[in-house]
């Protein structure tokens, strides 16, 4: 047994008992009857002709798991991304502090870190062949500026690290040095994949079992309606910035036994877009709770901890805001302490 | 510091000192003068337009990696997979069994896991816009008929296992219950960025140091001008099955200091691509030779290990190879006994 241990307890090393990946889910699709067409596979080559049909691999999930030597977890931790990202959202920092994924498992959780459908990992899909519906790409910018509470406001990116640092919301935890490393994250998504994402989604519950959910932004949209469907297996939610979730109202009872959490950064008020995602993502909230579910709602702000953004697992205080989060679950007994 | 070792000294659990990752490399591509386009982003939604022009991040390379606690190896080892895949090549088996990331973790190796430009977490960029060609996709089947020598040729797929295990080559040690998770680990590819490919393997070179870079199928038609462009760096290169490879035949000279070694597994002679490929490969090995590199070459087949496909990581002898390259590493100085 590792012998020396940090003054909170941790190991002053990762002892992982394993780790390893897995993909779940998904299925075949089938094109037929469709016409050979040319493709130009590189430019000055010749048009080749491809056949698209046949059978193809389409809509499973990848997932990386890492289960410490000493499991002090009740559930496992399952780390959900937002949309037009991956689970390297949980990972490393992009200017290269521990992430919420190493953090949770040098605290003795089984993390597993999933790719959603179409994204890293879990590989995408011809279409519109198989997918209706085109992808959508992002400008490297677009994050800085907009959506995610970091910059000041359409214009704010600029590429002298000087210039960004000093158009950072006032107070913003965000480091600017990690801007660039968190454009490179990015990856394109698609807009008519939901039930799909879903399914999946439940094949990685069905295959990990008892499980505690960390979904960010997007994967919001999914994780209530994953428990209602698994109401057995999600033993707790901590949704981070939700976005307004569409679960199933009829079946509100069946999250009873699930311990929730609602989790915002800062910068909410003063955004012409996040009031709205609140209110939205409250909606289904308070009919959760007077449906008899149990759910708690955190603004940092209100606790002292300022400066978050949207991506607050890359902010500078990141840990702390993980440390709010560990003591939620401590506090709902999925912890031994 | 752990106690407890298996009878080989490796460790009963992974001690890691750190895990983690980043992306590396990659530039911005400026997309302007385009008229906006529709798109559709749901089947039934109207149409709605997309004005693609702006800037985008593309081309960077995602890297995943394990320090171990006692670190044996004299430098890092790297693993790059071949074509239409990503670093979960080097995972966990696509039937549960351990990889060889993690097995070479145990060993002491600091490993770096990547994906290569276009693939998994590394992102993709919009095309012909940025990337002037046409992504390939990969039928589900095609890797159990042909190129891999899984099964015994066309037609040989079945989603049946009996029939999938009776259609594998005579004496394959490839699971067939893994092949509809390796069909799983297929992602689209294209086949105009070589360029780009090899300038995000020399960032990840740069940023990692003195390392050994195993290199399997697609890779190698990089890894060996990364070696001529950080010799310094590149201190071994495991090829694992490599093909026709396009080393610049000028600078041979600058990879004398680097140990390489060709490794081929079972069933070439009989299949009706790869004595080709093969011969195509060890036209530029014997071209360094002449030069004066070090290079070794093993047909595991001559050393008694019979019955490995293309995808030998995930055989069910996959360790047994592995200890073959270790050995090679082991017997070149660089690992520390």
């Amino acid at each position: 047994m590792p012998s020396e241990h940090g003054a909170d307890g941790s190991e002053p090393w990762l002892a992982l008992s394993d780790m390893g990946s897995f993909h779940v889910g998904g299925r075949k699709a089938i094109i037929s009857g469709k016409a050979p067409r040319l493709a130009t596979l590189r430019p000055g080559d010749a048009p080749v002709t491809i056949d698209p049909n046949g059978t193809y691999q389409v809509d499973q999930l990848y997932a990386q798991y890492f289960i410490p030597h000493r499991v002090r977890g009740e559930a496992a931790l399952l780390l959900w991304h937002g949309a037009p990202l991956t689970g390297v959202t949980y990972e490393t920092t992009p200017d290269g502090r521990e992430g919420w994924a190493t953090h949770f498992v040098r605290l003795g959780w089984s993390v597993y870190v999933s790719d959603a459908v179409e994204r890293g990992r879990s590989g995408w899909a011809l279409f519109p062949d198989i997918w209706p519906g085109d992808p959508v790409f992002t400008r490297h910018d677009r994050y800085f500026d907009t959506d995610f509470r970091i910059g000041k406001g359409p214009g704010a990116y600029s590429p002298d690290l000087e210039v960004l640092r000093a158009n950072l919301l006032p107070g913003s935890r965000f480091p600017a040095e990690a801007y660039e490393g968190l454009a490179k994250q990015l990856v394109p998504r698609w807009r008519c994949n939901d039930e799909a994402i879903l399914d999946a989604y439940v094949a990685l519950v069905d295959r990990v079992g008892p499980c505690v959910i960390v979904a960010h932004s997007q994967a919001t949209r999914y994780v209530f309606r994953v428990a209602q469907r698994r109401p057995g297996h999600v033993r707790g939610i901590v949704a981070v910035e939700p976005i307004p979730i569409e679960g199933d109202d009829g079946r509100i009872d069946v999250l009873r036994d699930t311990r929730m959490l609602y989790l915002w950064g800062d910068f909410l008020e003063t955004d012409p877009e996040w009031p709205a995602i609140r209110d939205g993502a409250h909606a289904f909230r308070d009919r959760m709770i007077a449906g008899g579910v149990s759910v708690e709602t955190i603004e940092l702000p209100k606790i002292g901890i300022r400066g978050n953004s949207h991506m607050m697992m890359m902010d500078t205080n990141n840990l702390d805001v993980a440390d709010v989060i560990q003591s939620w679950l401590a506090k709902q007994g999925l912890y031994r302490s």
